[in-house]
């Protein structure tokens, strides 16, 4: 999967993924009312306008960009319903060629971490009929629990040659409370990147493991140490665009081979029908706005990391 | 929802939690052939096994018990369906009397931990109407993103009159890659626990927090002075029994007051009737092997903390 995700990146020149993380609020209107024409005011009809709005963004977006990264807990805050528009948006963006990050941020230990990996990257045994369920390519893994958390999914990920993306350096301004403490004079980011280093050289892929690490735009000056860390892990970076980070502090997230990271950007790319930028498509025609938004960050950043 | 545990706590004598982790190995052949002779070797088969199971183990067990811990991984790996039953387990649980903790140990930022929140503890508005979700009474949280990923459950927390349970050192062997690291002389783990009594100080029940922590059973040396470092937050402690933790290492997890700490027990009860010192029971009798169980481990837990 990292070698497909590198594909990708290469024949579309765009090391983007789109977060698809959609709030209630950020749907247009027309497509709230046609679903609750049909559902009701639902937890059915809110995950039938989710889902609408998510096809219709990857119809107007996947010929420009490797993969998709939809963020679970906004599918899960609709419960079960919410959970089955997960399900098909990662499904359909599978037909449609993009890899899945899956940005579940799961983590425990032992039979527990190798349950999270099954639900997301394997295949779960019943009788003598086996099942792959939410199916994701990446998913992404909180490593406060240590090897023990990481280990198990890492074995499925073997078996089913996925891959993760382990928080080393989150892009929120309250990450530095445990993050950035200092342990003989460095700190915690670098020692878990430096176990992400170690954990992905269990599961290398051509050229970059399959294994790799989120480090957030907000923190260039981290971003560079980190990933001389990490050499060989590919870097997902959150923050782009409404979290603040900007395109020409990306250039040290990526390798000399202009590869190595891939920047994340949710509500810039599937609500750019809101920003004044985009505000002509008007909110019918929101997924050519997104398709717009999509054009001008590949644009954006291959412009700041050109070299 | 910490006083209606406390109050549980106190009435049935009882400082434990049944953990409900259900994985199918430990699930008796005549359920999963029941289940499987209605739905095949399907997910629903699976679920409907899961669930039934669950279900006699609740009722042999809730009349002694304050609380259940569901691990949602143990469902999330059966996909949708395997969701569904942990939802029906929680929902029976709380028809029950029993306090529901869901162990989701999830964790994020801003507008996605507060989605986390919905999902498991709040309401989704939906147009005019609202619903709620997966509605467990605790759920555990991951403290590796600092503040912004706490507080959006500490709000959602606040509405709800519900709780959490952070974690700060966890039970299992590498738990100490990172929890452990020294800081200025103090490891991250101490660290962690001031930010959960400062959490803990935004919304108190009468006489304990709606935010409390978990501790391994595992380090007692460093329960005891997590006890002192959180004197208001109940300490939720795992790793009894199946993973070692011992009854006579639990007292410095509690207060002075008999309380302050609940006791985590899953393989070690469900599974009861797999162990040798069980086995009369017979796996058609499971729920009474878990019956039995239970009694056991109030006796021991309540010996080892008598003062």
């Amino acid at each position: 999967m990292i070698n497909k995700l590198i594909d990708g990146i290469k024949k579309k020149n765009a090391p983007i993924v789109v977060g698809l993380d959609p709030m209630l609020d950020y749907v247009p209107e027309h497509l709230k009312k046609e679903a609750f024409a049909e559902f009701g005011e639902t937890l059915e009809g809110a995950a039938e306008a989710i889902w609408n709005y998510n096809k219709a963004i990857i119809d107007s977006t996947y010929d420009l960009i490797p993969a998709v990264k939809p963020q679970i807990a906004m599918y899960e805050q609709f419960g079960i319903e919410g959970l089955k528009a997960f399900k098909k948006t990662v499904e359909y963006s599978k037909e449609k060629g993009l890899t899945v990050i899956g940005d579940i941020k799961r983590g425990d230990i032992g039979t527990t971490s190798a349950a999270y990996a099954t639900g997301h990257l394997g295949r779960v045994q019943v009788g003598s009929k086996s099942y792959t369920l939410f199916d994701e390519d990446f998913v992404t893994v909180n490593p406060y629990l240590g090897t023990d958390g990481i280990k198990p999914f890492v074995d499925v990920c073997k078996e089913e040659k996925k891959g993760l993306f382990i928080l080393v350096k989150t892009s929120n301004k309250s990450s530095g409370e445990f993050q950035d403490r200092m342990i003989d004079g460095r700190p915690l980011y670098e020692i878990v990147g430096e176990y992400v280093a170690k954990w992905g050289e269990e599961h290398m892929g051509s050229e970059y493991s399959y294994i790799g690490a989120v480090v957030g735009a907000t923190y260039p000056e981290m971003g560079k140490i980190l990933r001389k860390i990490m050499p060989k892990s590919y870097i997902l970076v959150p923050g782009y665009g409404a979290q603040g980070g900007k395109a020409s502090d990306l250039a040290p997230y990526f390798n000399e081979d202009g590869l190595g990271a891939i920047v994340n950007s949710s509500r810039g790319i599937i609500a750019a029908y809101k920003q004044e930028k985009y505000a002509s498509f008007g909110s019918e025609n929101f997924a050519d706005a997104s398709r717009q938004a999509v054009i001008d960050m590949i644009e954006d950043i291959n412009g700041a990391i050109k070299r």
